[in-house]
């Protein structure tokens, strides 16, 4: 069973506002819960349609009906599970290795799938800019399967950091020189820009770096890439002479 | 003005079974219709709320309200114009090259990233098993950007194709041997698989070349990668020694 009050609380947290307000996020299905129960993550409660979850404790745990989990859930498709996790505090940034940039990316579904990028690429750091879009999101967490619990993430005056960091500072630009060939350093920050209007003026002045995708088409109407294939293809090729993979 | 009937016709193109019944499909938005309208497309008739369009000739145009718009589009937020094209005839498959293989591809803006993806690369040919979402479905057709325009789709037996082809047949596992290790030929299929489960034994008999991607995260839980991001990645390692960029 669950309250009104409670119903109105979950729901409230599809909201970014009301995230900041009561400092929780919500995560659906077994699996994203499940990587975030055994991480770090500290869980307000879980609403479960099942008998699962054994490892959480009875206090923490609701069982309800598929009807019920139908009023607190984001989802068009409910899964078979909710769960309310508290806003961990941001961490000191890590600022080292490779650490990759994102400047205003506004599609929930973009920040996830470059935050599993990240997870899969052993890249720790994601910076973003104030304007990205909220990696408690619901959207967000949906498409990151989990990969939340391992990456560092922190909303910061980009243009700031980046004017004073010591790492290399790389961008992808039309103009930029072919990174197929281009010798790529194990450090660096890698910015990514925004979905429509690509890296903003004031951050290109600090990439000093400029590298391009080519492009292999014979027609000249091809589009830019999207964002997260652009990511996946740039942390591949900063990553794949790496000895590290296991 | 738009009829009761037009409406009626238009949004039962949302469904699979009207456009094969009709063999017309829609495309909304400004980018994607010029690049449908400039290419070997057949219009059908254009609507816009807009007085744009000037190539298209005054008997297939028709200037409507923006409740009329939303009236026919399948987006949530309507752009300023929709167009309804007529499903061109499959045209045979060109089996040289480079030909990327889905097998059962269920998400639209996964199969519309990945003909971006091969439009990018110079990829002409994409063979899809017929469990694979319709290209003509509107979300795919939004998310190819006009990338449909350009790349050759065929919906076909996918296992009697690949067990007959004469050229290499590539597909990614998680005990294959490294791409980044691997030369990689100029010609061949690649199949990639259904989101959920991979490849499909069927079609990984026939996959002789066992490819992975690996993974440099230093804890194990680390996710599989979306199918598009890894197509992405996959294409890029195919052609990144190619010269012929434009």
């Amino acid at each position: 069973m669950v309250s009104k009050n409670q119903i109105k609380l979950i729901t409230s947290l599809q909201q970014k506002k009301y995230r900041a307000a009561h400092q929780l996020f919500i995560a659906e299905g077994i699996k994203v819960i499940q990587e975030l129960v055994a991480s770090n993550f500290e869980l307000e409660h879980l609403y479960t349609t099942q008998n699962d979850f054994q490892e959480v404790s009875k206090d923490k745990k609701t069982t309800i009906s598929e009807t019920d989990l139908k009023k607190i859930s984001a989802l068009t498709t409910p899964n078979t599970c909710l769960a309310v996790f508290k806003i961990p505090a941001e961490k000191k940034i890590i600022e080292s290795g490779l650490i990759v940039a994102l400047d205003s990316i506004r599609d929930p579904g973009n920040l996830g799938t470059i935050l599993r990028l990240c997870d899969w690429f052993g890249i720790g750091q994601l910076i973003c800019s104030k304007e990205t879009v909220d990696i408690y999101n619901p959207k967000v967490v949906q498409a990151t399967m989990g990969s939340i619990a391992r990456v560092n993430v922190n909303y910061i005056d980009l243009e700031s950091f980046i004017k004073e960091t010591q790492l290399p500072v790389f961008g992808t630009f039309m103009d930029g020189t072919n990174i197929y060939k281009t010798n790529l350093p194990q450090e660096g920050i890698i910015i990514m820009g925004n979905e429509a209007n690509g890296i903003s003026p004031q951050l290109e002045k600090w990439a000093k770096n400029r590298l391009s995708i080519p492009r292999f088409g014979t027609l000249q109407k091809t589009e830019s890439l999207n964002v997260a294939t652009a990511t996946a293809i740039v942390l591949s090729e900063f990553c794949r002479n790496l000895n590290t993979e296991i």
